[in-house]
């Protein structure tokens, strides 16, 4: 216990729920990482493609963000919208399912796990590249490194949502000065006569120029939008009031989000930068405007911590839909509660594995899992504005035309955004995620059909409670005659009145003892002898219960198990493995009930 | 359980065991292939010493091979006296049990125990060995090869002793008769007029011959003798007149080893040979004797194969003598029992899995396990005849002085060669051997003391039976109201008075609903709402217990969990949540009792 609570802090109780809001600093923090982390990757993804056509091609990587920073600026609005329509926390799961029904509910909810999970993996292998760009020799150990930081993340988030807060607050911040700084300096060179001095290496073109290539480019740079519903499933984090100043903070947001992304993009283009295996675009860019030495060093460090911390998001996020959807019985029933610190430990756990498994299917590597990645994020994206845009028709609230407006345009950018994503990356790996999608939702559905089964099964409407009791034998196997026997047989006395001992015949001289002892202290209770011709001590006793039941039908067979039980723990492995077997083989037994008397040893 | 019974066959009845006897040609298979094995590398190991002086120093190989002979005689001749004064079985721990106390007795077992383990590794690595000599692309598996071995000879015995038997018969004699024919015509050429042509490497020294490198030369080459005490331990298993049949077949067994031994060390000591990384010895010789060919194939398979089965001594001998040490209280009881198929199952998987242990950290690598092997069964020799000689000292039975005569030669020969192998090998691996005795032996002490103060605290002699039960109180957690509370309700009603349902206070509609509920479906029995401010669901039960047993001092309380057991296993994972909770927390509390009450939901 002592352990549990020195990992995890003193356990918070649920008066204390409503404290744990977070200011609109804090939580700009808290859920821009996710975003404004990915801006460390969405550019050079953009490249990654483009450079197929050659370096000239690189050009449109300006056409492209301008782009993406009109979709921002489209989610933001349709957002804000989800924002005061749905102060409780609108996830695409729930806006979905209230307003286009249950299946694009649970579409919305599949396409969101996939992604929390892939959000880690993704920051995790981005937050590691950033380090190993800036330290080349930890490069061959990038998937232990990743392991390490999603320990730590899950080890942070079990602890609770304040101080997660905290701790993420500061990386943030200094990501954002840090780049800020990086682009104001680059551009303010490059625009006002003193630009720098590079090599510009020309890449040749090994893919023709085609519209199919710059929407490639374009799905890889979506990666900039992923997590920007963030703010709006997490409105009840805020303070009073809630929707005003998660709005606020959503606005605020998108600004750094667009300028971060825009300004990166010029300044690799202006740079003439391609992207690099050892080393990321962006260390390219911070290298060549702040001219390398300990600044340098600063960006890098901020941005890998920004990158590892984003998968924050999903550590609030994943664990908040699992238990949601557990509310509907689409997940099981034990993952709606509240851990002791106010967090759903069982989701938090279980992201920390997913995202474990999956770095190291990948290798660490970033570019590998990117395709998998804005799918799912786009798809909710559509379900949730297009929910939105049902809602209006339904609540038709001043001012809800222009709300739809907004929520219409949404949906179809997002729509077709999604449409682009999954025709160009489905052969990159996006066919995982369309494969997986609906492997969920028959997860989902098939958990939800057992507990409604088990429910009517369980249900007492028509229940015919017995008047009499049914017949129940208690049944008493001993391995001897001692203190744990004696006190098990005499606690046993009281629960019935059909009592039998049972003792399984291995060696005739043993037996003729027993019997000897327990005339003595049986007080009476019948012992049976059962022989094993095959020196099972299992099987004659499976046996008799099979024949007791046989022979009087519909009665309950109570089997008394002394345990003997040492005063350490390794001690437990010299005594009771009779015990266990028996118990294994009455787990699934129908009628059969299971009493462990317990004789403790003292210690010595 | 089909499962099991196609894996180890059907099980064998107790009557059976007086026939699982074995013939003298069979035994002999079964007890040799661990000595007559030990020629397939012991000619080796005495070269890799000797060749350190250079390869005029390999004509003492002759020299320290006939003083291996000698001491087979002499333990040959001992080893009889043993037989025929403990035909139920005269293993090293017996004899130096009964004669020397217990002590002496638990130094020899834990060597024995130790021995066991290496003899697996050593032989599996040394066949795996022979294998690669003949198929050197294989030589990188040798790790995998000798661990399917290991699993591939731990599934056969367990399956039992007879067909054991039947599987080994062949490859022994194959392998004595195949070597047999490598020497006669090998030698009969190399006499008899046509010597072998080919090339005599001149290997310079790197050490000098000092009496020391003779010593560990002749040090290496006694594990030519390990395995030889065989037989004695497993008297038992001969058809009547069992002793006489056991020493007939040792005779036999000695011959053919002191044969075998001397004919390959003479042989590649006239071939001029120099030890290999990539080649055994014995593959030199096979290939240069029979020039190469299908011959040379088959002798190869018939060396790996008596090699890999050659570990198959342990596998009878060390569950036997686990099984003794059970009995005697120095290892967990569960080891004493028979399996199903008259084999000590649990020896069985304890002495496979240390083996595999042993093979991967060491590589499987023959060489490097040698320095460990010898040194425990010389150990073992010496207690064994030394309890020997105090033997024939307590009976004194015609003939009894020259018995004392032939025990004490053994003795003071084995002794002689304990203090030189302990002292040449000490550095090269003895050392670890020398650690793990006072390690097992101080586990074995600390097993049996153990047993003894349960035994003596589960004593009944002094026990004062309460004339009245003490207080019992029911305690039952509920979640909800529904059939399967309602059943385990009536079950509990009838084992005492003081019933309890318990309800831990999550949320306080549910609350009121739940009351409602018990109002109709409670039967009077009071229902206890417990607070819970941290929404720990178990805490409260946990303090509730304790409260309960303050209040009233020497009450049980006795926890019944009603529990729904669904039709699939992968539902299990939908349901018992919290009820395993409980019984993890209540484990190993003093006079708790716990009760499980089934309610088994019907597939659908």
């Amino acid at each position: 216990m002592w352990v549990k609570r020195w990992l995890l802090g003193r356990p918070l109780a649920t008066a204390q729920v409503s404290h744990e809001r977070l200011s609109n600093p804090v939580a700009l923090a808290v859920f821009s990482s996710d975003p404004l982390s990915s801006t460390a990757y969405a550019t050079e993804e953009i490249f990654l493609v483009l450079i197929l056509a050659g370096t000239a091609a690189l050009h449109y990587s300006i056409g492209i963000s301008l782009v993406i920073v009109g979709l921002v600026a489209i989610l933001t609005a349709s957002y804000r919208q989800t924002i005061f329509a749905y102060p409780s926390g609108g996830g695409a799961y729930v806006v979905a399912k209230s307003n286009l029904g249950e299946s694009p509910g649970l579409v919305a909810a599949a396409a969101l796990l996939i992604d929390y999970v892939l959000t880690v993996a993704v920051s995790v292998a981005a937050g590691i590249a950033a380090i190993t760009s800036a330290v080349p020799a930890l490069r061959e150990h990038r998937v232990a490194l990743g392991l390490a930081a999603i320990v730590i993340l899950t080890w942070a988030n079990l602890r609770g949502v304040r101080e997660s807060g905290r701790i993420f607050a500061v990386p943030t911040y200094l990501f954002v000065g840090g780049l800020g700084l990086v682009i104001m300096v680059g551009l303010g060179r490059e625009l006002f006569g003193a630009p720098v001095d590079h090599a510009v290496p020309s890449v040749p073109a090994v893919e023709g120029l085609t519209l199919f290539l710059l929407l490639r480019a374009f799905s890889s740079g979506c990666t900039a939008l992923t997590g920007i519903e963030a703010i709006s499933n997490g409105v009840p984090a805020f303070r009073e009031p809630v929707s005003k100043n998660a709005a606020t903070t959503l606005t605020w947001m998108a600004v750094m989000l667009a300028s971060l992304f825009l300004g990166l993009t010029v300044l690799a283009y202006l740079y003439g930068l391609v992207p690099r295996e050892d080393e990321t675009l962006i260390s390219q860019i911070a290298r060549i405007s702040l001219g390398g030495g300990v600044f340098y060093y600063f960006i890098q460090a901020a941005t890998a911590m920004i990158l590892i911390l984003a998968a924050n998001t999903s550590y609030n996020g994943f664990p908040r839909l699992a238990s949601i959807l557990a509310q509907d019985s689409f997940l099981p029933r034990q993952m709606r509660s509240l851990g002791d610190r106010l967090a759903f430990s069982n989701g938090i756990l279980i992201l920390g594995l997913c995202a474990a498994v999956l770095l190291v299917i990948f290798r660490g590597d970033t570019h590998a899992l990117i395709p998998l990645y804005a799918i799912g994020v786009f798809l909710s994206f559509t379900l949730s504005q297009a929910g939105m845009v049902r809602h209006w028709q339904d609540h038709k609230r001043p001012g809800w035309r222009k709300a739809l407006a907004i929520n219409l345009t949404g949906a179809v950018a997002t729509g077709v955004a999604t449409v682009v994503l999954a025709l160009t990356k489905f052969t990159h790996g996006a066919w995982v995620v369309i494969v997986l999608v609906p492997l969920l939702i028959g997860m989902f559905r098939k958990i939800q059909w057992h507990y409604r089964i088990a429910d009517w099964q369980l249900a007492l409407d028509m229940y015919e409670r017995p008047r009499t009791p049914p017949p129940n034998v208690l049944v008493m196997p001993i391995s001897g005659v001692n203190r744990s026997i004696v006190m098990a047989l005499d606690y046993a006395r009281r629960c019935g009145e059909d009592l039998r001992a049972v003792y399984v015949d291995l060696d005739p001289d043993e037996t003729i003892k027993i019997k000897g002892q327990w005339d003595r202290w049986g007080a009476g209770t019948p012992l049976v002898i059962l022989s094993s011709p095959y020196r099972s001590f299992l099987a004659p006793l499976l046996n008799y219960i099979e024949t007791v039941r046989q022979e009087q039908p519909g009665v309950w067979v109570t089997v008394v198990l002394p345990e003997v039980i040492p005063a350490r723990w390794w001690q437990n492995l010299l005594h009771n493995q009779r015990a266990l077997l028996i118990k294994a083989a009455l787990l699934f037994q129908f009628r059969v009930v299971v009493i462990d008397v317990p004789y403790h040893l003292g210690p010595y």
